[in-house]
């Protein structure tokens, strides 16, 4: 499963595709698109839209994951946060790709084994697991990756249990 | 002076176009776009996208106001304030409209004559203001209307001021 991971922001926005199965990934691209704060909002969403559709196209994921932002920390970044992940997810679905959102915490759980990980730990950690020759920077761009590969084993299973629960459901109507 | 106010939301986003001039203000249209809310958040952003574009298109209105949200209320629905937002941003831009935010308080007193003014007053003000038979329905309509005339009234008042400034400026460096 090739997935998008989106760690949204307006002044840096991380972008991470990495294709995973069940306990392992591999990463396709990672990167950060900027832009300055000093620039009108709209067209900071305007390049920020841009990108986006120019990743998606470029990498063809299956899936986009998206960090979910809760109002709780700095007022006027959660805004511009939030604005960008409007972007994200207009975008994605314009693509027709299904997007799922995942807390901080289920990120660093799935890739630490801890939801209470700090940073430093979940860029060690997605250097191991992507076997990478050093590791992503800046953070934004290790978040997007660990978000994708967090997706791509969650999601896998979730598809497991969805496929139980097909098959439960066959067994019981052909019984 | 033609503006178009947006009362940013996902579950009803109020638009409301006005004709102003200070001191007057004639409405040209208003109304109010819904999305239910057990939609997919990408088709909800996607159906708001292409009406804002529709009304942009129908109407041609020279400036777009836009209410400021602040985080300090409901924590889900700022999220979804804000994501309504951040596509009236965009396909303003796209446009090639000034955008300009306005908060509640600054929409009050500039119908009202008072920042704490309540929904009642608001909505009876824009009434007489635009001399509508009905006060408009349903609040988020009218709260549209009342951004776009504090819009016209404030943005021809600075645009005074600007006049002011540089006829002064003129005048210094011309001494």
């Amino acid at each position: 499963m090739r997935v998008l991971g989106v760690d949204p922001g307006l002044t840096r926005c991380g972008l991470g595709v990495v294709d995973g199965r069940p306990g392992r990934a591999e990463m396709v691209a990672v990167g950060v698109v900027r832009t300055p704060s000093d620039a009108e909002p709209g067209e900071r969403l305007i390049y920020l839209e841009e990108q986006l559709r120019v990743w998606i196209e470029r990498f063809q994921p299956e899936r986009v994951a998206i960090e979910r932002v809760f109002a709780d920390v700095n007022v006027a970044s959660v805004m511009t946060t939030a604005h960008a992940t409007a972007i994200a997810i207009l975008v994605a679905s314009k693509a027709g790709l299904p997007i799922a959102f995942h807390t901080p915490t289920e990120v660093k759980a799935a890739v630490t084994g801890s939801g209470r990980a700090d940073k430093s730990q979940v860029t060690m950690m997605i250097q191991r697991i992507l076997r990478l020759a050093e590791p992503p920077k800046p953070a934004d761009a290790a978040d997007a990756l660990a978000l994708a590969v967090c997706h791509a084993w969650r999601g896998a299973a979730a598809s497991r249990l969805d496929d139980l629960a097909r098959t439960h459901a066959q067994a019981v109507t052909t019984r």
